[in-house]
């Protein structure tokens, strides 16, 4: 019977309830800024029962982070189907949810102060850049990439994390136009790859092959090709 | 005279020798594995001498950092003459030499980890990715930037930080070559901006204008014009 009277919670019901809390607490200020005595008010226990739980603020800050990254690592789950620029954009829709969601905690994680810094909290942040790398393969249906596709994705997933960082400070460019950017840029750094190397090149010829030409890459091709007339033609070749 | 007793340094002489001394251990293994005892015995002194001219080892560390700084810094200066792709990868050829130089170093203080990372050692890379921001401002002439100039370039230099950890771990693809693709990538990057900005488009087209054809730039555009045959016509409108 659930007659107001305050149900007693299990000890794995009661960690993840606390977790909770402090993923919330911890998305909107700084961890620094964060106490154990907000975190037990906000749960509405006492401080000494958090530490029953949890040693101190460091670990309830991992389990929070745990349960973070799991959820962005879900966030770039995308079925295989359709074009690839709009799979894309689809992840960086959700990813900028995410950033949206928990932005000054993501933006002092990724800046990585001395309050959270740690080989814990680095080891966690390389394993989402690590399932990054590994959708966009996934997506892309290569098994073993070549040094320089590594490089390209790589890369672009650190480009992805500094756009969504420097659009945390200000937020002064809309949203959905970096994201729409961010898949561009993906284009982008592999064309220019491309253009030295006949495995990349292969590889964007095909990606390209399958995009309609309304979609974000061959939208993006389209309008390049229209401003390079402006460019005097023996610039060009 | 100098008949073979060792002269006596002065304080500040002291400290630049160990400064010295200690840049030169930290570039080479994580900072976490140089021990005090190992720079006093590289600058030949004694350990509490060692103390005597720095508190401990997250000031001398603190001090080396400095000095790499502002020689990073210093490297990213280039006469504003001739076309800019050429400017642009000159100056990446010296940003290599730093990565390639400081190696370990480089790599341990941009990861963060517990033993680097601290508000000092992180205004210190803020102050380097601002002097690279601000130089490619200059060359651009460019001296209010929008919001969307500021994220190309702000995430460019975050990208040229980010390829040369990359390259770092395992160095699979010759140095000679990224720093050309980072020039392309600034070039992509910009271009990409400009597909949907008329104040990007405007400042690309002054970019590539003064451009050589077998400039960085222009041999990219022409070599990426070779490619878009091979792309069904339709899907690029």
């Amino acid at each position: 019977m659930t007659t107001g009277v305050r149900r007693r919670m299990g000890v794995e019901e009661r960690r993840q309830q606390l977790i909770g809390v402090a993923l919330e607490l911890f998305s909107h200020r700084s961890p620094d800024e964060v106490s154990i005595d907000e975190i037990a008010a906000a749960a509405g226990i006492s401080r000494p029962l958090v530490y029953h739980y949890f040693p101190g603020k460091q670990s309830l800050y991992e389990a929070a982070l745990r349960r973070a990254a799991d959820e962005l690592a879900g966030r770039f789950l995308e079925p295989p189907q359709g074009p690839l620029g709009a799979r894309l954009l689809r992840v960086m829709g959700r990813f900028f949810d995410f950033v949206d969601e928990h932005g000054p905690g993501f933006a002092a994680l990724m800046r990585g102060g001395p309050a959270v810094g740690s080989s814990t909290t680095n080891a966690m942040i390389d394993e989402v850049r690590q399932a990054a790398y590994e959708q966009i393969l996934a997506h892309l249906e290569v098994g073993k990439p070549s040094a320089r596709l590594e490089m390209v994705v790589r890369s672009w997933v650190s480009l992805a994390e500094s756009t969504a960082l420097l659009w945390l400070d200000g937020r002064r460019i809309p949203r959905a136009e970096l994201e729409l950017q961010l898949v561009h840029d993906f284009a982008a750094l592999a064309a220019v790859s491309a253009a030295y190397d006949d495995g990349m090149a292969d590889l964007v010829v095909r990606m390209l092959a399958d995009e309609p030409a309304d979609g974000p890459f061959g939208d993006l091709v389209g309008r390049l090709l229209d401003l390079a007339p402006r460019v005097p033609a023996q610039r060009l070749r």
